[in-house]
C-alpha cells in the first residue's frame, strides 16, 4: 500500500510549492517512496471525514496501512525515519538534525509566518505600516544567525537531511520580500536544495495537481 | 555522565514554569533521568559559547556525552526515545503521539506566543485593543479544535504521552489570559498533568533555581 497524504485542492500559492503538503512530497522523493495525494477542498478540511484524520482540519495528513498521521514536521520525521536517505546513520548526528528540524519550524518559521499573514490579513488595517518594520526585523534576527552559523557550508550539519529540508521550506515563504537576498549565503542555500533532483520532482507534481484543479494542461503550459 | 541542560538564570516567568527548560526538566522527571542545570545570563545567551551550543541564542540546550541539542522540542523528544515512559512501545502509537508533540508546538502554540508577546510589547501602541479580538479568535479555533478531539478522554491518545507533555506545557502559557477556562475539559487535562508527581518535581526545582538567583531562601519562603 502506498501511503496517502492530503493537498489542497486550490492551493492559495498558486503552485509555488509553499503549501505544507511540499515538505512531504519532497521527503517521499528523497527516501524514494512512491505515494498517492487526495487533494481536498478547504470546505472538505471542515467536515468530520477530514477532522477525524486532522484535528486542525489542515493538510497534509498521512495515512499508511491504518497508520494516520498529521502535522507536516511529524509526517517528515516519520518518513525519514523508515528509509535512509534524510537523517544520518550515526546516532548523535540524527539527532542533531531532528534539533535542526525543530528550529525550522519552532524557531525561524513562526516571524516568518506572522510577517506575511499580516501582509494578506492586515495590509489595509492602519497600523500595518507603522507594525511591519518590527515584524521584518524579527525574521532578520533569525536569518542573521542562520547565516552565521551556516557559514560558508553546503548544508546545515553535514550531510542535507531533513532537517535542511525543513528549513528550505521556510525560507522560501519569505518569497518576495527581499528579506532572504540580504544573505547570500542563505539565498544560495536555498537555490542549493532546489536544484536537489528530489525537490524538482516533488516540485513538478505540486504544480500538475493546481493546474489541474484549475483545468489547465500541464502538458501545454509548463 | 549526567546530561547538562542550560535555563535562564533569572528567568522572566519568575518561577511559574512557563520557560522551555521546563518541558526538559518534566521530561526527565518522567523517565527517572538525572539531570544537571547550568543558569545562563541574558548577556551570556549572546556571546560566542552560547551561540556555539544554541544556534539562535536561547534555551534550553542539552548536552551529554559530546552530543550537543537546541530546542526543546528536539530535546524532549530525544529523551523520550532513550528511555521509557513518554513515548509507547508500538510504532503506530508512538508515531501518533509524536503527531501531537508536533501540534503542540507548530499548531497551537504560534497563536498563543503571539497574543501573549503582543501583551507584553505592544500593549501601549494605538492598535493594541483593536487588534486583541482577532489574536484571541485564533487561539479559541485551537482550543475548540483541541477540546473537541480530547472529548472525556484523560490524555490526548491513550496513555500520558511526550504529546501531552508538550500541549500542556504550550496551553499553560495562556495563563491568566481566561481563555483555557472557556474549555473545562481542557482546564482540568492541564489540571490533571500538573498532578503528576513528575510535574511537581520538575515544577520545585524550578522555582527553587528562581528563588536561589534572587537571593531567595527557598526553604523559607515556599
Amino acid at each position: 500500500m502506498r501511503p496517502i497524504i492530503t493537498a489542497f485542492e486550490s492551493s492559495p500559492d498558486r503552485g509555488r510549492g509553499l503549501a505544507r503538503d511540499f515538505r512531504v512530497r519532497w521527503a517521499f522523493e528523497e527516501v524514494g517512496q512512491p505515494y498517492d495525494v487526495r487533494l481536498v477542498s478547504f470546505d472538505a478540511m471542515k467536515q468530520p471525514a477530514h477532522l477525524a484524520l486532522h484535528p486542525f482540519g489542515q493538510i497534509p495528513t498521512y495515512e499508511a496501512d491504518g497508520l494516520v498521521l498529521f502535522e507536516s514536521g511529524a509526517v517528515v520525521l516519520h518518513i525519514a525515519r523508515r528509509q535512509p536517505g534524510l537523517l544520518p546513520e550515526d546516532e548523535a548526528a540524527c539527532a542533531r538534525a531532528v534539533s535542526w528540524l525543530f528550529a525550522a519550524l519552532d524557531t525561524v518559521e513562526p516571524p516568518i509566518v506572522e510577517l506575511s499573514m499580516t501582509a494578506i490579513l492586515e495590509r489595509d488595517e492602519p497600523w500595518y505600516e507603522a507594525r511591519r518594520p518590527m515584524l521584518e526585523q524579527r525574521v532578520r534576527q533569525r536569518l542573521a544567525q542562520l547565516a552565521a552559523r551556516l557559514g560558508e557550508a553546503e548544508w546545515l550539519d553535514g550531510a542535507f537531511s531533513a532537517g535542511d529540508l525543513m528549513m528550505v521550506t521556510v525560507l522560501r515563504r519569505l518569497g518576495g520580500s527581499g528579506l532572504l537576498d540580504e544573505h547570500p549565503s542563505l539565498a544560495a542555500y536555498v537555490a542549493r536544495a532546489e536544484g536537489r533532483p528530489a525537490y524538482r520532482r516533488a516540485f513538478a507534481d505540486q504544480l500538475a495537481a493546481f493546474k489541474q484543479s484549475f483545468g489547465i494542461d500541464p502538458a501545454r503550459s509548463m
